[in-house]
């Protein structure tokens, strides 16, 4: 099996090219990846968010194939996109990999990203390929705002109330089910709960939320990835006001209470501190909040902060990378 | 002194933040960092390109500061905007760094990209902070074209007449400079080509030529980023023409001759296949090169390749990630 150090930086850049290259449709974009840069021309203002992602750290390629942590990877970082009421036009792709990486390995990443960038009814329109100590994988997204003004997290009003697109815990199940086979758990729980592992691997947010939320005149909106109290205090310090949630009405993944009883613990820390399913909150007056949204909770004049069920948010913050493993 | 570890991602990327914010006109940006994504409102069609740093491969915290470091990035990024006729708008970043990292060191490393980023006119949109193996830095430029057409690699057309917007080698002469005192060489090459060393350090080819270029009608347009016979070799391939170039023609950074003559080696091979200096190559009809720029090249219908001085470009290729170091 040939190693990327083997093949060396300008064929295999050659063979990403090819793999990035689309024979659909071009959408925005005029000039792809194979020049110094990529040109686009979509409509209305332009949306940007990066998102970077590391070996052992974001991901392991012992949890998940490379072509699921090539995806997830723009995944994360469309649904800032989204989280603005924006629509994915591309992405440019930074991949560093040690030298004694397999190229097949590479060309997973690399096929995760693309299939899961046309997924989305985008381009892939360039990268850079370096050496590096273990794989670095960072997406950039660009969207457009077509005809929508840019949801922030700064809007929320007292009076409003807090909904989310879809159930949340999935990727933290997930990940529990992992990590506890790994620690010698019965593996049955990973046909069990194929579900929620798959969600971990990779969530599959629906893109369409974030401009249908824009145009049903959403205040405020974030995509809940580094959890659901995580992103109701950076919520409520950029808006101003008080959130508050309640636990019970926070809709669960599928098999996600079933999870907790196997495990003996409970759901709701997944739900509330599990980031990366990648599911949007936003802040909506009571009446415009769009259909298969969930109101989880309401916003008020309240000190500026966060909390749950009425009670302090406590230790239920998400992860955070440097100080959390 | 204190390390990222220490201080964890969520108050770092507050500082990094803080340390992004300009005080000064905001250009294209009407939301810059701090929200999910960054949103602009660019003058015409949107240019995006990627380039990523690795410490120990692209660059040496003994050989360079952190602040120079982090600009040199963005000095890479937004070279291959205005190798399209783009200007830059803004960045976004990603920085991986050890736990074991100094707080200051990231802090100059950021403060590099961002003064550099305004002295682009342009402003930092927004990032992503990791833990990894070692420093990694990912800045995508993000730049608007205006009024004008891309120039790609593919439209040198023959009868062309191949010109550079100033003079090459400087930063292969003043890696050459740092390698040969590291290998203990008189530490006095330093001062007495602090010049070249400067521009190994921090190359500032001005941003304004590439627009200039564009405007003139270039037929095809690159930096030279991999070296000069790689960019050849590159053009030639897509514009599908015949590139020779005329080494005496070539323009030579200053000092670089005697700093050859003091190594004892010809500076031609730094001229020829020295990258980073990120001057820009484009193809024009013979009356139409702008001021300032050196005629060092024909393009003719030839069989499609690259030659130097009408000979084989034979081992004067530049660089390369993985099998070279």
């Amino acid at each position: 099996m040939q190693t990327v150090g083997e093949v060396g930086e300008r064929a295999l850049i050659a063979l990403l090219t090819e793999a990035a290259r689309s024979d659909g449709e071009t959408g925005d974009v005029v000039i792809g990846s194979g020049d110094d840069a990529a040109v686009l021309t979509p409509t209305g203002p332009v949306v940007v968010s990066t998102d970077t992602a590391v070996d052992g750290r974001h991901f392991r390629f012992s949890w998940s194939t490379g072509r699921q942590i090539g995806a997830r990877t723009v995944v994360q970082s469309a649904a800032d996109i989204s989280a603005m009421g924006g629509v994915l036009s591309g992405v440019v792709v930074s991949i560093g990999c040690p030298p004694q990486t397999p190229v097949d390995r590479l060309l997973e990443l690399n096929g995760g990203i693309v299939e899961q960038t046309h997924r989305y009814g985008a381009r892939v329109l360039g990268g850079d390929l370096v050496a590096a100590e273990s794989v670095v994988l960072t997406v950039t997204s660009i969207g457009s705002l077509k005809d929508l003004s840019p949801v922030t997290l700064a809007g929320a009003r007292p009076g409003d109330v807090l909904a989310v697109s879809g159930p949340l815990g999935a990727a933290a199940g997930g990940l529990a089910v992992l990590s506890a086979v790994e620690d010698g758990a019965d593996p049955a729980l990973l046909t069990r709960y194929a579900g929620l592992v798959d969600d971990f691997r990779l969530p599959q947010p629906d893109p369409a939320q974030g401009p249908i939320a824009a145009a049903a005149g959403a205040h405020a909106m974030t995509d809940v990835s580094d959890g659901l109290v995580e992103e109701l205090v950076t919520m409520s310090a950029s808006s101003g006001v008080h959130l508050d949630v309640t636990t019970a009405l926070v809709p669960r993944a599928d098999g996600l209470d079933a999870l907790a009883a196997d495990l003996d613990v409970t759901p709701y820390r997944w739900v509330l501190t599990g980031g990366e399913d990648h599911e949007l909150l936003a802040a909506f007056a009571p009446d415009t909040v769009p259909d298969g949204w969930t109101i989880v909770g309401t916003v008020d004049d309240g000190p500026a902060g966060a909390s749950i069920d009425g009670g302090a948010v406590g230790d239920l913050r998400g992860w955070q990378s440097f100080t959390d493993t």
